[in-house]
């Protein structure tokens, strides 16, 4: 099924991962100028920056693909490939210099993410997911896992600050009839549900940009993400933001049950 | 004043960190078996198969120091010389495979902190403070710098769940006077105060094992790390395990102060 992927769609992806990371490492030790959004989230010249290059190598690549960048919106959002990319999802772990921050770069082709890379480019990890290839780690074919009982995961959430209402008290569910907790993870908890290290990973009030590339790496590991009622996740943006990923079947239904208050 | 804490105890140290990684880095990518201890706080094979290694070469290369670990307890505590050590710092994060973990190796030398090393085997980071001779970065010299004001500082702590009964409300103060707050650093949100990138990094309920590595790292280069009252951190535990580091004088006391209430 990668042929029908292309592989030169795959080699271009890295070529965008390889070229954020040129620009997000040298600038991971550095003090950060910081702008606080109109959603009162943080943005660095460096993700500009990023998006900025990413535009410009698709532009003149595939000048018929689509964009979406969270920095500078949409571009031909119609179109039969379009790309998905957060230049660093995690601004604040950049910013305070945790490695837990990531670029993503996704594809979707018909609406539907297919190809996504998430790299971390200071511990120089790279997760790639491609549908009908698998989900691959630096090199190694990757697998999801969990356990088999919600009350034994370990579930990873950003912040329960990210959560409002009815949302937190879903939160709070997830918190007390689970094993562990884990924060600060960003796109990383969803990176290593497909690794078999964490069980669930959760978040709310995402956007496209945050999940598009998280969907292939984590479904082509044998992995289940899904909205938490169990929508797919495609470029209409899933509701809420609300987004799950889990490492098997059974856990991602009891994980949704759960977050729904029905157990 | 380097010579004072000796050449031999620094490689020393960076020897222990060396075989820290060593076991570390290769079980960083497997699922683990993870047991429960006493204070529900969760504990690895592996934090144990580190802490059994560094005790083994500590005993054969200086006898007469004393030792107090994570896992294993104290010997010889009241020494001129203590390593303290915790083998994993981090264990729910090392579990979920985010690279915010990290081996921390501390010397105390009369009761007071002198050498401590930080190292993050997977991300290859290691920052090392001495007295008298700086911190350094994978072999840089850094430099804490911090914001003018309270108001604009980017804060760590690793959870909210950490806190306890007053604290809870303290760090509540301090999450509504700051400007950006960062969760699940661990140690590495007191490294990167030594590196200027975060302003103020808080904890409450750690231990000795989990601040002695912490303290020469943040104070030699220029930053600032008492309990949350101004209390000098030694090798008797900081009043509530509530530690605290700034990147300079000024928003130290603004924190100290917000913490107890004061404004």
């Amino acid at each position: 099924m990668t042929d029908s992927i292309g592989r030169d769609l795959v080699e271009f992806a890295h070529l965008l991962a390889d070229a954020a990371g040129d620009i997000v490492r040298p600038a991971a030790r550095s003090r950060r100028v910081v702008h606080r959004k109109a959603d009162a989230s943080p943005v660095t010249e460096i993700d500009r920056a990023v998006e900025v290059r990413l535009r410009e190598m698709i532009g003149a690549r595939y000048p018929g693909h689509g964009v979406i960048g969270e920095e500078f919106g949409d571009d031909r959002r119609e179109a039969e490939h379009v790309w998905v990319l957060d230049p660093v999802d995690g601004t604040k772990a950049f910013m305070a210099g945790l490695p837990v921050y990531g670029t993503l770069i996704g594809l979707a082709r018909g609406g539907h993410p297919v190809l996504g890379i998430i790299d971390q480019p200071v511990a120089r990890e790279r997760w790639t997911g491609m549908d009908g290839d698998g989900t691959w780690y630096n090199g190694e074919r990757v697998h999801a896992e969990a356990c088999d009982r919600l009350s034994d995961a370990l579930v990873c959430t950003t912040s329960a600050e990210y959560y409002e209402g009815d949302d937190t008290s879903a939160l709070q569910r997830i918190v007390s009839r689970t094993r562990w907790m884990v924060y600060g993870g960003n796109c990383l908890s969803f990176a290593q549900v497909a690794c078999g290290l964490v069980d669930v990973a959760l978040e709310a009030r995402v956007g496209v940009h945050d999940y598009c590339a998280l969907v292939p790496v984590v479904t082509n590991a044998g992995g289940v993400m899904t909205g938490w009622r169990g929508e797919p996740l495609t470029l209409d943006l899933a509701s809420g933001g609300r987004i799950l990923a889990s490492g098997n079947r059974a856990v991602h239904d009891a994980a949704m049950a759960c977050l729904a208050g029905d157990v």
